[in-house]
């Protein structure tokens, strides 16, 4: 029943279960116990660990006859040598029945490697996407894991991939198969309520990246047909990725200020976890194109940017933070190939604004007022970069041909130098 | 960190993978492959066989190194005694890597029992929900479950239940558990397109029932808090299920009555493929309520009725017309526990109209107006019942306490009864 057609008319989707809302951490012995884990794995970083998070999901374990261990090593932003040290950590104490990740982005994926490669044989470079790794597909099924987002914002709990640092390339990169995707979410708004306003912040401009950036993909139905060894976990825009981008920005429009103002309103946390959940949805099955390319490079060639609100010991630039920083310009420069999106997504994020005459200034704008409300930094520069570091960045960023691909027209090098340029200051 | 209210605060959700699309259904061996399968066993009824699409489904497995058998010995509403032929048909010969269920509702919940009982022991009234049956859980994993569904109404691939007759007892039950839902669902709109005009109508209602009910549930939060023992797959109204529900009405509205219209208009089509996947992943976790209920008995009781447009021969009244017959009164007595709900699925299935004077009229006034349009019996009247049926039909369906329980406010006997009364005509 293949249709007559060169373009393509299918489209797939998958998410983790989910279990959502206050309390819902403390359940997570039981729903490994009815899995059949027996031995699991807790996986988080140092700072989640002292707010005791963690532990606290080890104990509940034990009430379900869950053995649950700690493993507080993750580093955050993971790098070749931090997943190594935890996948040798697992390795030498397994076997484990399942894993847990209990943080941000950074554990979550951390998860991802440890439960590959304790699940399959062979080392990291195999599963890496090429041309950096071999990019081999796992042999073996992995084991359940479920994950714990302690952040509004990563996203992770719902894709299929690990995002990496290689250090000795200094590259970005990562492992992506749709076996890497948690068997189970457990967002769990009370987790978020210590998260400082600037990591909200930053945070949340992640979630909100990811909803106009999947919401505003090139549509699946435009590319060539593939057949299904060549399909993808991320396939462009599509009926259910933009349903979820759509609520997404509505919670976003309700709460996103109020949860930055006001850290204690449960009400604006509980719509920014949900919030984080549906963007990821959509995004993990649509993906996301230019902030997050240019993102890679932003974060990855920090110079001396340590941001307020994070307790870092080295130059950082939080990932929400780097995404958002060329998002104004980026949506200008792709508002030409999907319009109505851009205008319908302004509108979504802010029903009583105005129109501003020139359309496309529409969504820039309504970001730059909201990135100045909210205390992020003003444009590239504001986390130190200048002009002459550009050729650099744009070098970085044409390297993410994966998300490059997804953006809703073609982007050369120059197009990519000119949303730098612009972004150097966004206001 | 479970939240100091004695009301619930924390909802689930699941759902199949998803492959969606034109020439989905010619990619089943690649996915099957994926997950380990060799062999395979394809269930199916004799209607659903004699269009080739299930033996389409097993030739192209063979491409992929998938063997696959066909079973076509489905009974279209499932009995016991057909869940147990088909259960002895596969384990006799088995072993089976993964079941493929191409059909209807019938065939996708005869694979679910076919599925538990070939990679558990005992027999099919261990499982069965109580008191009929022993309820048991299975206690080993089941085997990957693709569901194709050939009709759009039944939801049953986003489902965790399997619906059956139970002969002896003269009783419709289930079998219930988060692991019967299917591991992938392909929804190729293409096999839809030879359903008559009376099945897109029937199906149609069904989809649109599922929606309405499950918006108009009763919400998660009003309920006491659940121990993770008592938590059941069917939670409640919740912000996601709303979601789905509502994005299904939105297509319903664009696209029902020019799909009963025209089965050829392939847009139509894929608005319904996809408004019943999305409303079958709403309800799949919210539930539905009082429509289904009344259904039972409805179609349980059938005294002489044959649809028009249905090759069967016996008497019956197809799934989607016995769930829409009560649905205007059902609606119209729901309407003061959720009236925002009520009025806004009236607008969402058709912005343009007037409000009436009295809102409990909305919806119930809209629905009986597309149900003539489209052919739909006129109540259950329409289908030979008379007033001396209804203690019978309140019998049947009070048996339905687990749906009932979804109702967003108390249903007692008097009030299904004055519903079915109501229901006898609709207009």
């Amino acid at each position: 029943m293949i249709p007559d057609t060169s373009t393509e008319t299918v489209f797939t989707y998958g998410s983790p279960a989910l279990k959502f809302g206050a309390g819902a951490s403390d359940e997570i012995g039981f729903d490994l116990a009815r899995l059949g884990a027996k031995r699991v794995l807790i996986v988080t970083d140092p700072q989640i660990a002292a707010t005791e998070h963690p532990q606290r999901v080890a104990e509940q374990m034990a009430k379900f006859g869950v053995e649950a261990h700690v493993f507080d090593g993750v580093h955050v932003e993971p790098t070749d040598a931090s997943l190594r040290q935890a996948i040798d950590h697992a390795r030498g104490s397994g076997p484990w029945d399942a894993f847990v990740a209990v943080g941000g982005g950074s554990s979550i994926d951390t998860a991802k490697a440890v439960n590959l490669l304790t699940t399959n044989t062979g080392e990291l470079m195999d599963y890496i996407n090429a041309p950096v790794g071999a990019a081999k597909a796992p042999a073996q099924p992995l084991k359940p894991l479920v994950a714990v987002p302690t952040t509004t914002g990563t996203g992770s709990e719902s894709t299929t991939i690990c995002v990496l640092d290689v250090l000795s390339l200094k590259v970005k990169t990562g492992i992506s198969h749709a076996s890497l995707r948690p068997t189970l979410a457990v967002v769990d708004p009370a987790l978020t309520v210590t998260q400082p306003p600037e990591v909200t912040a930053s945070s949340g401009m992640d979630i909100l990246c990811h909803a106009l950036e999947s919401y505003t993909a090139r549509p699946y139905d435009s590319y060539d047909r593939k057949t299904p060894e060549q399909r993808v976990p991320y396939c462009g825009a599509n009926p259910i990725s933009d349903m979820w981008s759509e609520q997404a920005l509505r919670l976003l429009c309700r709460s996103f200020r109020s949860a930055v103002r006001d850290g204690e309103n449960v009400a604006a946390r509980v719509d920014m976890a949900l919030a984080a959940t549906m963007a990821g949805l959509g995004f993990g099955n649509a993906g996301v194109h230019i902030p997050h390319a240019n993102a890679y490079p932003i974060a990855g060639r920090v110079k001396e940017f340590r941001p307020p609100g994070y307790a870092v010991h080295e130059p950082m630039v939080p990932h929400g933070m780097s995404v958002s920083l060329t998002a104004p310009e980026a949506f200008r420069f792709t508002f030409s190939a999907r319009p109505e999106r851009h205008v319908r997504a302004a509108e979504l994020l802010d029903p009583t604004a105005d129109r501003p005459k020139d359309l496309a200034d529409f969504l820039p704008a309504m970001l730059t007022e909201l990135m100045q409300d909210i205390g992020i930094p003003n444009g590239i520069g504001g986390v130190g970069y200048t002009s002459s570091d550009v050729p650099d960045l744009v070098e970085g960023a044409m390297k993410q041909q994966r998300l490059l691909a997804t953006a809703p027209r073609p982007v050369t090098d120059e197009d990519i130098e000119r949303i730098l340029v612009r972004s150097l200051d966004n206001w």
